[in-house]
């Protein structure tokens, strides 16, 4: 589980990307999962920081940093981490795929390193010399006829897995209100909605004398797996008694 | 871990996606994880699949379904997944996160389930007119301050954890039997049987006509939150036929 503290020494780099939509991407991304740091690596686009106004991110992107050369951008980390695919190359470093990479991070960050995630320019992504300035290979497992993702999703991905995924077991009521809190319903109400259903299905002329009690069984089973919870057998006996109601005119 | 049968049995459904970038990189994500069955309905972009030519997504983006409505596009499904966030609704049906997913998506294409994955629109998400077709909420963590996530980055999440992550995992185990094992139904089914309840409610004059449209969203949310099996979806409609077939006479 990363801390602010943890968030706060992670670096996530861009190499030269082209598209400024990109980098607001990327910037939404970190917004979404706490990431504050995002550092442009000699970008195609000269105002590319004015250019963007990704929702959510306008602070962070006034805050970016943009260097020369990936190797000023990273001077400071300790574990710098290339992301990309094996499919066109072969890494001259370890490489782990993206959900082992979570283990690596935290405890590289819990003996006070500090970690860069480092993404190559969208048309090849990190070239041989980038990758020379990487601890570690990282790598999305995607199909082989398709491995190449887009740069702003590859980013979510990452982020996802390293901070989303570990960390906020948000604010969610994780299995919701309405399975969670229904008021029980007594057996002997479940038993006269029952009964109410089967005079209706009498009345209807849908259920056969000789089928009764099987019907009569089956429905009993059905009330109960159904969890109804009071509002609902409420509203079905309501609606029965009315329709067997008209049905006995 | 997902077959190439499962996939196969998996539908990503965009509403009204405004900006066609967006269908492009959701195209994208789904080439990257090995899904193919893309449903766009009611685009804002008339032209939206000429003016798409995702990298590497072409093939799928020719073969996308349209449908003018939710209903349409997700009947032939038996377990229907909205995603969002909470921070902005309360949900009316049980609420997961995305790590947790998996489970419920492998058990259900194990019992031979069709499963959507729907994402609403980029300005607003999903409405809760959209929410009410499906059985299940999912919830990527993100940070409260910034919550949202851009369309294309919410979809390659989701298509990670679901395929990406889950096919160098080992399998998550299966829910509980009682939820296994009953035959799946498909949304369509359902709406028959909610129309069907709708006329009969109309017939005894239990809906009075003010009511109608809230009845008709609460019979849909209940629909799916009783978990019917397909023996309990087709005797209820049979039922329901005959009470209103007496009814009208």
């Amino acid at each position: 589980m990363l801390t602010k503290d943890h968030l706060d020494r992670i670096e996530v780099v861009l190499i030269s990307p082209r598209n400024p939509l990109n980098i607001g991407a990327a910037a939404r991304a970190m917004a979404n999962f706490g990431f504050t740091h995002l550092t442009v690596v000699a970008p195609f686009e000269a105002h590319w920081r004015e250019a963007q106004s990704a929702i959510g991110a306008e602070e962070l992107l006034k805050n970016a940093k943009r260097t020369e050369s990936l190797e000023e951008a990273i001077a400071e980390c300790t574990l710098v981490i290339g992301t990309g695919t094996l499919v066109y190359r072969k890494a001259e470093q370890p490489a782990v795929i993206v959900p082992e990479l979570g283990g690596r991070v935290t405890s590289e960050l819990g003996r006070g390193g500090r970690v860069a995630l480092v993404f190559g320019s969208e048309k090849h992504g990190l070239t041989r010399e980038d990758l020379s300035y990487c601890h570690l290979l990282a790598v999305i497992p995607t199909d082989p006829r398709q491995p190449s993702m887009n740069l702003g999703q590859a980013v979510a991905v990452f982020l996802y897995e390293l901070a989303g995924r570990n960390e906020i077991q948000p604010q969610l009521p994780v299995e919701n209100a309405v399975e969670a809190s229904p008021l029980p319903v007594a057996s002997g109400e479940l038993d006269r909605l029952a009964m109410m259903i089967e005079e209706a299905m009498l009345a209807a002329g849908y259920s056969p004398k000789g089928m009764q009690a099987a019907n009569r069984h089956d429905v009993r089973l059905l009330l109960r797996r159904l969890k109804l919870n009071a509002a609902d057998t409420r509203r079905a006996f309501g609606l029965f008694r009315r329709m067997l109601h008209k049905l006995k005119r």
